[in-house]
């Protein structure tokens, strides 16, 4: 269960056809820390307005809480239920984003999770932190 | 510009690649109480996992941010930036989803917006309350 | 445990030495809505700065996570933990301040309550929502 | 305005009533990182019930509120008002607690603070976030 790999996250993820249809992509996993790298390139579809290479900030929320969860399956093995997502969106994205989601408390019932968002530029363009339910699994 | 109509309100939606994406559609709205209604329809990429009729949490968040930013463009008269956002999500959702967005408050430099998403036996699948500029437009 | 009368319910305010510190009281309560009304008298030692008749921002996030707590206490029956809240701060208050909470989800293991607060002049000045455990008890 | 120290920083600590009430305390602060550390004693009164040693939920997010605002004045130089707080709890706390406010993004008109809140052992109890004005100052 802990030794659960980039590849079978991989497809854990093109499991759910909302994930798939944002092409998002396992980047890394540390199982010690409870963290996950998934990343989201920049589809035309997924722009807020034509042309502006900009996010919507609902893809942006939708990537936050997928890292999260995945974060919390390093621990759990198994998907888990989103309890609640915060995001605060700090800066428009530049082309593909990266989100990096560390389990901050791995709690018998509840995990909460903080993620952070950076694109191609590195700058930090949105925080997030969720809750999951963990009993699940 | 308190004027603005349904047709409007739907160009505006339109005019965005990832709300056409997910297809939101403007049920309604009123002006005096600053409410919108939007509603998403299931498609099979929008689910969670294949077959469920469960929209992922990354598509309703979507549509709570897209339903409380339009709330205050009622407001405001033109497109507004989130600043930030709150999902709880309580129940699976049985198929299509309708998020009421109303504002809660009005201010000078920020907008506090609760949106209710409802499902179609009417029950209560998850509450947002997010946070948006208004100084734009 | 339906059957906790407000009396019960300011004892068991009365039980906690912070929430005596900030003098805070019961006024209703609504076993059908799940719906508590707790008031907090402004003191001067629990104002932002002296004179200016203004709650510190801690004061009134006090209020909310008490009121919320004792309305999900209406549906369990028992002192319940905080899982996580959130504050949005409207308005400054004038004078003495009451909050009205009202139980939105309440399942098995979390409840979900909506925190209004207004003042005196009946003007909405902060709103709350928060998650509580509901397995204890 | 850069320039301010940890007992300046303290009066305006001293200079509100009830922030004097839950006597918090500046243990350091950084300039450069937009870090502020500040501590709260356990007193019986602030306990959430007595003799647990364990505070009241509303004190731990009173202190966090207080250590995010701090952080945002030695960006802005004088006292800032909250938008809207975060809490996340997490475990109960042992003994005085410590609260390391760090700016995650100062904003022209918006700062955004994380706050780690830590006991006597160290042990992570709570988390916030929190949005403040920076037009003020």
């Amino acid at each position: 269960m802990s030794e659960i790999t980039i590849e079978q996250l991989q497809a854990m993820l093109d499991g759910s056809p909302f994930i798939c249809l944002l092409r998002m992509r396992v980047v890394s996993l540390d199982r010690e820390k409870l963290q996950v790298v998934v990343e989201m390139p920049l589809a035309p579809e997924f722009e807020r307005h034509p042309g502006t290479q900009q996010f919507h900030g609902g893809a942006i929320a939708s990537l936050i809480d997928v890292a999260g969860d995945f974060a919390v399956v390093l621990q759990v093995g198994a998907g888990v239920p989103t309890i609640n997502l915060r995001v605060d969106y700090l800066r428009p994205a530049i082309g593909r984003i990266i989100a990096t989601a560390t389990v901050r408390r791995a709690g018998r019932t509840i995990g909460v999770v903080d993620i952070d968002v950076t694109d191609e530029e590195n700058r930090l363009v949105a925080i997030g932190r969720g809750s999951y339910g963990t009993t699940a699994g």
